[in-house]
């Protein structure tokens, strides 16, 4: 039997979503041990993105197999019993045997929210980022312009130990502004390691008059990540939605 | 001088606004402690409603006495250097001598929100009341049509020591549905200690259907706390504005 799990998590007391050998804070270990718990198999959880220490999801998909058939809603009674309360199952369903969560997605949406304002913000401060410069959204936006569509994405990334191919395409961003938060948003094919929060970052500087928009052909010339933007803390990230 | 400042907090952490002599870890505690770092000073703060222990404000009023002029800016910024992350100063102003935030509140507003799924709700845990039994908001409506007004409110209080005037006038009582959440809105000239969630538990025994909404007629007769509804969480409860 293959199961697929749409969850919800808040990031902040956890290290990342990828199980490690060291530590068993993490998002998945948290699941494989519950569902451990509730089969009696050894579970391993896929997800669809591997969210970094810090990073929510709103909707994170995730699958896994077991011998025993249940019903998909005492699977998901059974796992919002035993889970924290800052991780939940908010759907699960029985799928194909050949549904895999991360290679079978098409695309993602992740949202980054600055809080751009002097004064603290009590309510939401573990999922906002407090930047108090003020930042000009058009130039932002025009930049956002030079970011979409389909290129390397390699000078926007923390290189890890394998190369792989870093060709990405950005579908959409949007910058919202509600009241003194900015909201972006990016849809896309895939995103690389810490790819959001290094676009985030070199639009932050766009938007302080640190750069131009322009800079980021520039920045896409280089292939080196020396030439973008900061990285944003994990903590303003949330994951939107997976799209299949 | 006498100082106004407008507050948030999340009031999960504390024991209420109200300083304690047996421990500090209060609302009025923690101001008044940054504040005697500022000034040197024992400082008093005055708040317009004495928030009970783990209910939240999205705007609270308060003010405070002190000999020396300071720039309201600089207090504000210094306060939210120095108070803990879920306690912040939004808004500082100086204010006449004669100004008591509480005796001269003409009206608060607070809010109720209850979470009205059986799925649990990650990122809003701390300040939603999670009660899945399905809600009939029409019958909530029709009983909150009968609390409006100026009546005795004794019932829908749990008493304290003091016998004082229980009679309050409720000018509005606002029920509206975001998808899966319920958020109750009261607005009155005052509300007596644990109105607002007795009246919001009363709704909730309305809503499926253990009582008729014309039952309120007969818990205002009975003046008595044990004919009305159970008292729900602090932790739904936010307040949310005092009008002057």
């Amino acid at each position: 039997m293959n199961y697929r799990m749409e969850l919800q998590y808040e990031g902040t007391r956890y290290n990342g979503w990828q199980r490690q050998d060291s530590t068993e804070n993490t998002i998945q270990g948290k699941l494989e041990q519950v569902l451990c718990r509730m089969t009696g198999e050894r579970i391993e959880v896929q997800g669809a993105g591997r969210t970094d220490s810090g990073v929510h999801a709103k909707m994170q998909v995730a699958n896994f197999h077991t011998e025993k058939e249940r019903r998909p809603e005492d699977i998901r009674n059974y796992m919002n019993r035993y889970l924290p309360e800052d991780i939940a199952v908010t759907f699960c369903t029985e799928v194909s045997e050949r549904f895999h969560s991360r290679l079978n997605a098409k695309g993602k949406v992740y949202q980054y929210r600055i809080w751009n304002s002097e004064k603290p913000n009590v309510f939401e401060r573990r999922w906002v980022y407090e930047y108090p410069d003020k930042l000009d959204i058009q130039a932002m936006e025009s930049a956002a312009g030079f970011l979409m569509g389909t290129h390397d994405f390699k000078s926007f990334c923390t290189r890890k130990k394998m190369k792989k191919k870093t060709v990405r395409t950005i579908t959409g961003i949007r910058i919202e502004v509600f009241g003194e938060e900015v909201r972006i948003t990016y849809e896309g094919d895939g995103f690389l390691y810490h790819m959001v929060r290094i676009l985030t970052g070199t639009l932050i500087e766009v938007g302080i008059h640190e750069r131009s928009p322009k800079d980021i052909l520039h920045i896409f010339e280089e292939k080196d990540r020396s030439a973008a933007g900061f990285l944003v803390p994990a903590k303003g990230l949330t994951l939107l939605n997976v799209m299949y």
